[in-house]
């Protein structure tokens, strides 16, 4: 429980805590068309390039919405009728991602590995060589689903080499994990202003290659999800097409500048690979067994197996952790019996402790006794 | 200027001021899947359809973004390929609905009138009589262009009348202006979050005739914008398909139960209404004039001529009321000079009078003597 807000703290893929600063940045109001906000935009969409080290060759199209909205913009905006579309999927966003192109009525491929399985990438070699109809690539940089971290660089690598083009979904990783354009050839990026940046939901950007922008003209199937027209407009005006989040676009102004305090993704991910390492170490500690690897394991959210003993009925857990002032996220996977637990938000090492002290309480009250012995965890189907 | 905030008093259209109980409520964070926030979107979408009266007829269906989201989200998910749409149109909203219709690669017919003219009901009739294939009419209720007050009642009438269905961009009036489907025929409403509501942007909503939305499946040619596949998962699962903005939903949360306290949308139409004939007594004691006669005038945003003494220079007229703590609204019209100020918002008659001596001092110090005379006011083109 946050002391402050008598609130559950949001052990949760997002929304997520956000700090107290970040909430109180959302006490005022702002004309969209003044002076003021006008500026906290530009100081925005010229920070979220510079974390992606992308300033010279990239420019930043927010729009208004979930991430989700953002994917679509952008999928709708760079990806025309005659290209085609190989979509590097192992859960849940790198799918939903294949509907938005079906959706679109773009052709659409996809190549798909288990939800504890890194995108293939000797398959991705091969299809890129065999179908040289392939114009775009979207791979998902950390797939929430499981909190699995894709071979990112390896992807780019063989992508460029083949000359093809890709859109990458760091949703849940950037701000926190490394991914700069200098290293890593993308045509566009795609995050939102929720997850590792810290900042309230309801807005998601893209970071697009300033030439792409511009061959994309008249593309979008929509006016409101036309990131060209946004583009356009922002460039020519400094102002947003359409009313903007202002509050929510005030809160991430203020959670960049506790972003760049921290020292930076680098700093932000100390913190989160710390936070990680708390947790896992304690659940461990308990019996609980991940679902990944460390190798294979962002420092976001962490995966892991729901307990075999009948008295573990994750509803229960759920309530009495939520009762304990701590939300959880159920699994959603197929692999195996899950649920998980984010490492992201304004949380320290104080509260990944308090987790799982809450934890070990709870399993105590429901009858279930500790460490859990290894055939007590269900295993993958 | 605010008080509490240092914040200058919006008199726009929108983003609007919001009291501090509303702003404050943004002070928490929420799981979105967690049954708290669950309650929250319930309680929120029941009071949305008991303001027009739709309980019973009708489903509301949120979506993120601003209300243009929820115009374009409305007219995709309810318009097929094959009707056809009529739009009333007499302002730049009224223009932006035939955009998207454009976009969107619908069949659009537009009856056009004059921004200080409200629908032709006449050339509407003829419309609908000689046109058989006509299938919807798209109307907007006041339009915020000029602040003109569109006959909702009689295009109701006409368009039930032929039978076919009609759409109501009813964004600036929602709230305040009286809109009851019992007394009107709508398939659909949409307003926002923003304006009369007085929440903070970031949300738009739809409220439909169940049976056109049950009939609407599959139409949609987007994901995100898709409300069929909207309502269909918040009916299944009380949840979002996609990341809520938990903050700007829960200020309106609280801003709605503000109205009720208010007295429902009859308790802040007078608000409303009183601010609108203070400001307007005040500015034409000034000698200042407004676009519309009283009868046109909804008490929304009132659209002033801009004053033809050549001392009278608008950028510094907005720069002298900005540094007072007032921000007012440029004009958006064709057929005259204008500004605008609006009536909306946490605003009462202090702060309209505080506008109103703002706007004398501002006279003063930029050589203008009042009252104007008639002749130094520009006439319309």
């Amino acid at each position: 429980m946050n002391a402050l807000t008598k609130d559950p703290w949001l052990f949760t893929p997002g929304p997520l805590t956000t700090s107290a600063e970040t909430k109180e940045a959302m006490l005022r109001d702002w004309g969209s068309r003044d002076a003021t906000f006008i500026e906290t935009n530009r100081r925005i969409r010229l920070q979220l390039l510079d974390l992606a080290d992308a300033t010279d060759t990239h420019a930043c199209v927010p729009v208004q919405g979930s991430g989700t909205f953002a994917v679509e913009a952008t999928l709708g905006t760079l990806i025309k009728d005659t290209d085609k579309t190989l979509v590097l999927v192992n859960g849940a966003y790198g799918t939903r991602i294949v509907r938005i192109l079906e959706v679109l009525g773009k052709s659409t491929l996809s190549i798909e590995t288990a939800e504890d399985t890194p995108n293939d990438l000797i398959q991705l070699a091969q299809q890129l060589e065999h179908d040289p109809d392939i114009t775009h690539v979207v791979a998902v940089h950390c797939e929430t689903t499981s909190g699995i971290l894709n071979p990112l660089s390896e992807i780019s690598n063989l992508v460029s080499k083949h000359g093809r083009k890709l859109i990458i979904d760091a949703m849940s990783a950037f701000g926190a994990l490394p991914l700069s354009a200098r290293e890593i050839q993308f045509e566009a990026l795609i995050a939102s202003s929720n997850k590792c940046l810290e900042g309230v939901p309801g807005l998601g950007f893209a970071i697009i290659e300033t030439q792409a922008l511009e061959a994309s003209k008249g593309n979008s199937p929509s006016l409101c999800l036309d990131l060209y027209d946004q583009w356009q407009n922002m460039e020519k005006t400094s102002q947003w097409r359409f009313t903007p989040p202002t509050h929510v676009i005030a809160a991430l102004d203020c959670a960049l500048a506790q972003l760049i305090a921290e020292g930076g993704p680098p700093g932000r991910l100390a913190r989160y690979t710390n936070n990680c390492r708390v947790l896992v170490a304690g659940m461990k500690k308990m019996g609980f067994e991940p679902l990944l690897p460390d190798a294979l394991q962002a420092p976001i959210i962490i995966t892991f197996k729901i307990p075999s003993d009948p008295n573990f009925i994750f509803e229960q857990f759920y309530d009495h952790l939520k009762a304990q002032g701590f939300v959880i996220y159920p699994g959603k996977l197929t692999v195996a019996e899950t649920f998980r637990m984010g490492c992201i938000g304004h949380m320290h090492e104080e509260q990944m402790l308090s987790l799982i002290s809450a934890v070990d309480r709870t399993l105590d009250r429901m009858g279930i006794s500790t460490p859990l012995t290894s055939n007590s965890l269900t295993s993958p189907n």
